[in-house]
């Protein structure tokens, strides 16, 4: 499944068109080098994310949307746009939730 | 983000109405009673599901979508739909990646 944060945010990134990883480091606030490498390896395992090293002086790698992982943006934009619209609820529910845990412990 | 594979299945398991745990862990092939007990709190502690005691004899426990839960169900079921879509696809890309990553080590 990919409807992990990290999955949703890289693939929507890469929804404007290929990107280096510097650049996608800087456009995913929050995301270590090493969750972004890992969830890229991922991707690229599942076929949703393709890397282009282009044979140039320095080196480019690009990061795109193959055909597999564009199908998916739809959806992957539906989950990160409804995280986004209930963030504060959700919060809300989680400090309700752990104060009431606290309390039980 | 709860667009991890179990959450999904287990949402998607409620949207039928409230459900016990034992008959959660039948609906749902290769979840772990671990994997259920820890996405279901994880999925309480969000607002996604709620959990109802009945004082009965034996003791009742049901869970439940609450409206939070509900108003992510499209996206969740498109989510599902998609993977089990491009399942065959996914596991394609994976033996080869797998293949070419064992040659290159």
């Amino acid at each position: 499944m990919v409807g992990d944060k990290w999955s949703v945010l890289i693939i929507g990134t890469l929804a404007e068109g290929p990107i280096r990883y510097s650049d996608l480091t800087a456009a995913i606030p929050g995301i270590s080098q090493r969750m972004l490498t890992l969830t890229l390896k991922h991707l690229r395992r599942s076929g949703l994310v393709t890397r282009t090293a282009y044979a140039e002086v320095p080196p480019r790698v690009e990061y795109a949307l193959p055909p597999l992982g564009a199908s998916l943006l739809d959806t992957v934009l539906a989950l990160a746009a409804w995280s986004a619209d209930h963030q504060a609820e959700i919060r809300h529910h989680q400090a309700t939730f752990d104060a009431t845990t606290a309390r039980n412990d």
